[in-house]
């Protein structure tokens, strides 16, 4: 991306944004498809939803996914030399993202008009700002598990996981050598609790996936998720996800409601019915103060977790559906 | 209590149990209430719920609040002398605390019949150990926001709480000589997640209860309640509260259902509509299987802490109410 300045008025030099794309863009270039990554996420991670026959069928569209910023791919704490490696990241938002990738959709490939703009979670919230930011050349947006603005709860959840990482002496405040792998572990079983529901964990659904016991469930499943990645690049998204507001930049100044106005795109908002941290009530709040937008619930007992692609196949099959019917829209 | 045999094995010398008492006890001893404690919180916590006019009126009955056995009166890693003080404190569970209760009960005031057991919380809990442990003792029980079993889901938000505190190197183990003050203000922000509601946060009701914002409200009414207290009375009260099981004991060999079907008194059953940890769900299941038991669901937005004694000055009402119900019956 070369030097790009970032809302919070720091220069990152050299920025990267690393992309992957399925399928060809067309001669008319109508037929695109974006669709942001998630939470400690990389782009493979959304694959389970591209597929031929699938809504996301790469022999039909063009889908690119970018990578979010801070997940170790794009310019990260991970991979971002000095001075503003590590512990120096500056705060990217949604804002800076969406910036970038439309740099990308537009320049690269010179893309005027996109199809779709779809993603769970982190995802979510870049589509709403994808619909937010670029109205005139988003057709339809598909958000699930995700909301335009992250509420006051989810961001409380967040700072109890920042805070069991952050207690590990060993992170050092960001310049660790190894990784504080205590905090890793502590901020893996706050997030536990809360990414599935109550009534997953009271289902014992972690016995349907293979694990042995809730235990090893704790400890493979999310112990072993979070150890893999990097404290600081955690607490990148972290805070990229905490600022999550379609109305906070230039554009709308803050008024979300007319931030969310603004948005043209034909859109489908599907939160999971126990989804903790992005509950429908949310959504249902946001879909009342958008043009053009239904609410379409995923009836799943797996909470938030119900939404990532590929997980619950279930799931996975429903959000398929109307995304297909969206398209077809 | 002299030397008391725990369920796990061990053998605690001169342990003490801390109650304080309302009222009088009349001449047929038949006008007795057991009110038990809380998570991180002694007898004065409970107060607000008694007084001339309510409910647990203390010119009408005689009021008994034992201290649940880790909350720094009655027995606690704080105050036990070596060498079972500090990390070495044993695991004291419901069955061991009940077991006390109802020596203080008998052995203190001669008591043989009670007209009501009630609690808010882990006090729930001790409630329903009080109704299954000694069905033909207890009249009536009222537990609220608790359960008769600790929830998978419950258990495992309380592994975040523990790891978030146990991840400051501070800690030790246990064997600090000053406070691991990150890891309580780690598992302060972790709790307050999980004590209000989605829709208190959303509501902004914080700001009703006179904090001048979301973070003063974190940091002065989460870290500093658990700043003030004991990192390993924490602990063991948690303990506690993860092995929650009104059959994990020798009447009940394990047996959930038996345990709730020899429930005798008569039950009013009260969680929160909003409660993230004691969902309505769980005890309407306990409710199905006790043989006279209502559910009585506290239709509020503050989550748990709705039934927190005299925090809620609505809640409290409804609670009262109820309890006022259940006594004339």
């Amino acid at each position: 991306m070369g030097n790009v300045d970032l809302q919070c008025g720091l220069r990152l030099r050299g920025a990267q944004l690393a992309y992957q794309t399925y399928g060809e863009l067309n001669a008319r270039k109508d037929n695109v498809i974006v669709f942001p990554t998630f939470f400690g996420s990389q782009h493979p991670a959304n694959e389970p939803m591209i597929g031929p026959g699938m809504a996301l069928d790469p022999t039909r569209y063009f889908i690119i996914i970018p990578n979010l910023f801070g997940n170790g791919l794009s310019s990260s704490p991970s991979n971002t030399p000095e001075p503003y490696g590590r512990a120096r990241f500056p705060r990217v938002t949604y804002y800076d993202n969406i910036g970038f990738q439309h740099r990308l959709v537009t320049e690269q490939f010179g893309v005027e008009r996109i199809a779709l703009v779809c993603g769970f979670s982190m995802g979510a919230q870049q589509t709403f700002h994808w619909g937010a930011l670029y109205p005139d050349m988003v057709e339809r947006i598909a958000p699930w598990c995700g909301s335009a603005k992250t509420a006051r709860h989810n961001f409380v959840f967040l700072e109890g996981v920042k805070s069991a990482l952050c207690a590990d002496d060993a992170w050092q405040g960001g310049w660790y050598d190894s990784p504080p792998a205590k905090g890793l572990r502590a901020m893996s079983r706050v997030y536990a609790g809360w990414a599935p529901s109550q009534a997953f964990y009271r289902e014992k659904v972690y016995l349907d996936l293979g694990f042995s016991s809730l235990e090893d469930y704790l400890i493979t499943a999310w112990e072993g998720r979070y150890l893999q990645q990097d404290a600081n690049n955690i607490l990148a998204m972290v805070a990229t996800w905490q600022a999550g507001d379609i109305s906070d930049n230039p554009l709308y100044g803050g008024d979300f409601a007319k931030a969310l106005g603004s948005i043209k795109a034909r859109a489908f908002v599907m939160p999971s019915r126990t989804d903790q941290y992005f509950p429908p009530e949310d959504n249902e709040i946001e879909v009342s103060m958008m043009p053009n937008a239904d609410l379409r619930v995923i009836e799943t007992i797996w909470g938030h977790t119900g939404g990532g692609p590929g997980r619950n196949p279930a799931d996975t099959a429903f959000i398929d559906a109307q995304l297909k019917e969206l398209l077809a829209s």
